[in-house]
């Protein structure tokens, strides 16, 4: 066990002096052919040991017929053998003291449980003498500011590496290779890129955190299928936040196709997309659907680093292109900034009346006369302190790189306020000059109007992040405890609420006709009668639930009619009584609950209540405990939050008692996730009244411990 | 009045034998100069005369002072002169003989009514010698297909124009010439792009005719800001249906943002969106919001003319794109085709256990030993009678241009079928030749999956069409009269639809307390009252509405408080008395009314009543008359259209009674549409009850005749 008492910083580890390239070839056939000639190719600065026992020489340099055989222990080898081969060749690394692996071969825990035993055989190997492994099945690592390139994509065939402070960590290698190529393309760079594989051993949140501390990375992109260690990655969102450094996610498995597919991929787990968003928004990794778009956000963000966009400029050349880039805008949520008096003045000795306006169409100028329109355009424009971002969508015209050097000087100028741009260039070969105008500046550009719309929208949603309040538990509330496990019925349930301190309506339990009508005279009509029964989960559906009861008689009828309901439709049911409640009024319906999440723990969810629940799929989930400002941010987001203010003659509803439940369910979340490991908790309804006067869980189910 | 007795048909002004370039010049910098070398550059094969008084010959050829020097009269005259000299160009244009002409000038109607002034006195002055006039305010046309450029766009200069059965009508300028470039770079070629401007004479719909006739177009592109002459518009639309010939439209102005920006634009009126998209919808005339996408999916459809695309099968080289794609298809709503149990056997002897299913990454291959795994993958989803379409999403690879090489092949053996396959290139460079590949062997693909997904969800809805009935008016319903003009209250409103035999609820006007006892015995309590009053719209919101009202003494009380608010909260408004109504029961509340469109004229809403119609936005809108099969399909693909069926333990409701009552609607609205002009409708709520039981509406209002 030669395991180090220190291990290596990744930061070292990413930074090797030594590289030994298993099985290197002139080959371009072969993976160690290309590999190994692309490593050459970029000029890495630090010692490259080509292995092959064949071969004296490789292009030139020195080789080797195996690792012991190298000058010196290799800091980093990298190796893509069969993977029957991997194993000894691991083991021989490490003993020979390489202090760091990529294994490129796949087959392991992504092809079932035999590859797993040895994938963890070959990790046990490594770390007997401390080396670290990436991988297997993985591309490799690109490191531009390193000059390192330890992948053979053929995306890395190119003059030159474009460095810039953005890191990408991605759990699909193919992907990691197009999106390099793609961003070479458009003249996004990289600080470094790691393809991470199946994470035997490094895994995502290592990188993460390497690129947190990594002074030559301001910006963060990943893409994932599933996270392996979920308290560590909360921690290191917070970590990055802290740094100043934003964290953008692309996150498959979204959909149930997708996580199929992702599962189909890798070993990983693709997790549970709803609980990993709630941790994200409270955290502010940004999640999109598009890696591409992603590295355009993460380009724009290193270029305007913390600035924060809402609402924009937009500067076209086009009515038409303008017309539809309004319409997206507002689809996305995005607002077009209303100019104040001095801006429309200023625009208005250009522009013919009615065009000094946001959007504003180049094309709208008033005279030929003013040379450099474009300039004091764009410089008017950004000067609006209702301006975020200038928005600069090209379509083709007579000069396109003329017309673009010029809105990017005026942004430039300083009564601009150096406000971010982001330009759309919709023409294709016309705008080519343009394009390479914009990389040459370090402008941010894209080619679609979805691209900046899927963007834009990511960027506004990151401004408007706001940091959670520390969870306070409410004053007099003591640690919850449930009294059984397993499956409760509506009375328990209810009873665990009133023990979190939140309001259940009235009930009793009743057995016969006789005891309903004696029982129903101390709650007062009109009443609620439900069939109590463990066996029961939805009542309604069997005619176990009979409303408006308006006195005796009725109460007698309406009983020996469910009786005979329930009868019919589940004979073989276990029936405890019947639950004898008043009836609640209430304006609106909402659902709230709790569950616990396998990867992220406890956590509150909140939507809207009764018929809607299912067709608005309007709910909002947060991590347990709740912060009361996060609890009121993401009830007053609700589709349904238009009736929760004064509505068609009606007074405001009590979002503050709303409030109050959730912060107490999310505690009743948190102790139940401590004391009894997995729950399910939901009131459905949640009846809510006018404000001052409380909500009331009406209905309420149960489940403590395992399903 | 020399106007000719059978105007030219567009056909032959379209194709024109020569041409006369006003204001031609060597002088790049001027449009008359990019114009004329643009149309020599093309080699036009019809006569070119140059018009410059000063030169003698431009670029070789003969020159002349005016138009009346040419040696004949020229078929087609282009001219962009400053406005002041236009008219009078025209003028000697027409005398001359000359059969069209186009005006790139702009500052006419889209400047103001001096400008349209100008313009109609132009359109007149043609008008006069029958010459017909293209634009002003223009970019021209592009006609591949005859090898005629008039248009100076730098898109156009290009080694040679691609001809495709592509046609392009755009109301703006900038965008043709963009989408022309950026087509261009993509392999897509046209028939026709024609930039309409301001539509001063020949407008959209002339082209749309020229291009259903058109036997070198097969698909029609459009560009819409304003539909001028909507009842033409219908019936092209039909036209196009009937010759075989989808017609794909991007229409601005769908945002109160967008059509602003539309309007400052030009003169057309961006009109109703949710009117025209009725229309669409109805004659399947495919609206997009991406010009470029509905260029991609044009290409397609001439490739794949007529096939029907619903399912996919999704083939990947790479896990981690499979994932996503198939989350973005998932939102999309276009499903991955399940593979049948022979393509499940062809696949599982390439790939491994668990990965022979859609989608497939060929990532996931058994052995390396399959020899062009591409062809035999490709073929054998295809092959699968599930799937409409192989979507192959590409990423970096070791020899990504070999391997789509291999799935064209395969898409192209006679057991796939000859289906449609899209290929997404994500990579940038290292796919260059991939795509070179495609463009030659006529292949649609785009760049990102974004534009994929648009395309797809475009082309699904096109494919899932049907075709509406003849509508029939019900048997024994009248024509209906509107007994007044102006605001109806809700008893005259009640009284139109029942008219229509539309079940509307009991109800009768009442002024007394008394009064209202007498009338509460005879409808049966319990009953709802509301003020009856023309100048109390919203009746909730005064507090002029009270439900549930139990027996007499009630009456009595509810009806005194309801004056007390009503004198505090509408002092001024006069009270006609109370509605006194029996208390419908229903399990739904819909909305329904019929709305007459400025522009396309009778139509019907329906949707989600009560607190749903803000929340939910989840309303059809249905041009009037309607068919039964129509209105059921739209009541059916409503967001609420779960409710309708059996839920949570009650019966499904009576969706034929909803039906009835949207047919009926249709014809109420045809007939007040015929009598009265203008109109509104609106019945909120129609209550819906079991099936069988039928539906009431329980509160109405109307307007009838101008606002």
């Amino acid at each position: 066990m030669n395991a180090p008492l220190f291990p290596t910083p990744l930061k070292t580890l990413l930074n090797p002096r030594s590289v030994a390239v298993i099985g290197a070839s002139e080959d371009q056939s072969k993976f160690g052919g290309r590999l190994y000639k692309t490593l050459l190719q970029h000029r890495y600065a630090g010692a490259v040991y080509p292995i092959n026992p064949g071969r004296d020489t490789l292009f030139g340099l020195k080789t080797f017929p195996n690792v012991d055989a190298t000058p010196e222990a290799p800091d980093m080898v990298i190796m893509a053998l069969p993977r029957d081969k991997v194993k000894a060749e691991i083991a021989a690394c490490a003993a020979r003291g390489a202090k760091a692996g990529i294994i490129i071969t796949s087959k392991f825990s992504d092809a079932g449980p035999e590859g797993l035993a040895l994938e963890q055989d070959i990790v046990a190997t490594a770390a007997e003498y401390g080396m670290r492994l990436i991988g297997p099945n993985c591309l490799g690592l690109i490191s531009p500011v390193n000059k390192l390139v330890l992948c053979s994509s053929p995306a890395l065939n190119v003059e030159q590496l474009i460095e810039a402070p953005i890191g990408f960590i991605s759990q699909s290698g193919a992907l990691m290779g197009t999106l390099f190529d793609r961003a070479h393309g458009m003249g996004i760079g990289f600080s470094h890129c790691v393809s991470v594989g199946n994470q035997a051993d490094l895994e995502l949140n290592d990188f993460v955190e390497f690129l947190i501390e990594d002074e030559r990375t301001e910006v963060i992109c990943s893409y994932v299928e599933g996270i392996k260690s979920p308290e560590r990655f909360v921690a290191l969102a917070r970590r990055a936040r802290a740094a100043g450094k934003p964290w953008l996610m692309v996150k498959a498995g979204a959909t149930d196709d997708g996580s199929r597919a992702a599962y189909s991929h890798t070993a990983s787990m693709a997790g549970d997309y709803a609980a990993l968003k709630a941790i994200c928004e409270r955290e502010n990794v940004v999640m999109m659907d598009d890696p591409l778009n992603m590295l355009s956000l993460a380009r724009a963000m290193v270029r305007y680093p913390n600035r924060r966009v809402r609402d924009v400029a937009l500067i076209t050349t086009s009515g038409g292109g303008g017309a539809i880039t309004a319409d997206q805008l507002s689809h996305a949520g995005i607002g077009l900034a209303r100019f104040n008096a001095a801006t429309q003045t200023g625009l208005a000795e250009h522009y013919a009346e009615g065009q000094a306006a946001n959007p504003i169409d180049i094309g709208g100028r008033k005279h030929d006369g003013t040379a450099e329109l474009g300039v004091v355009t764009a410089e008017i424009a950004l000067s609006d302190p209702a301006v975020d971002l200038g928005l600069m969508v090209l379509t083709t015209a007579p000069d396109v790189p003329g017309l673009t050097r010029q809105l990017a000087d005026g942004a430039e100028r300083p009564s601009a306020g150096h406000k971010p741009t982001l330009y759309v260039m919709l023409p294709g070969r016309v705008a080519a000059p343009a394009r390479a105008m914009l990389i040459e500046r370090g402008l941010p550009y894209v080619d679609t109007l979805a691209e900046a719309m899927d963007m834009l929208k990511a960027w506004k949603s990151w401004s408007n992040h706001q940091a959670a309040d520390t969870p306070v538990r409410p004053a007099g509330m003591a640690v919850t405890r449930a009294a059984a496990q397993g499956a409760l019925g509506e009375g328990p349930s209810k009873a665990l609420l009133a023990q979190a301190g939140i309001a259940v309506n009235l009930e009793r339990l009743v057995r016969s006709a006789d005891e309903a009508v004696a029982a129903a005279a101390d709650i007062g009509y009109p009443l609620v009668l439900k069939v109590a029964s463990p066996d029961i989960a939805h009542k309604s559906d069997v005619g176990g639930v009979a409303l408006n009861i308006a006195d005796a008689d009725d109460l007698r009828a309406r009983l020996a009619r469910m009786q005979a309901r329930l009868a019919q439709a589940a004979p073989q049911a276990r029936i405890d009584g019947y639950s004898l409640q008043a009836q609640e009024s209430g304006e609106l319906e909402l659902i709230v609950g709790a569950r616990r999440d396998a990867q992220f723990g406890p956590q509150v969810v909140v939507g809207a209540g009764g018929v809607l629940v299912e067709l608005l799929k309007d709910i909002a989930v947060l991590p347990a405990p709740v912060d009361a400002k996060s609890a009121r941010r993401a009830v007053l987001a609700l589709k349904i939050a238009p009736l929760l203010g004064a509505y068609r003659g009606r007074a405001a509803l009590d979002v503050d008692a709303i409030v109050d439940t959730i912060v107490r369910l999310g505690w009743l979340a948190h102790d139940l996730d401590q004391a009894s490991g997995d729950f399910e908790i939901e009131v459905n309804p949640l009846k809510v009244r006018l404000q001052g006067q409380g909500v009331v869980a009406v209905d309420a189910r149960a489940r403590i411990g395992q399903a």
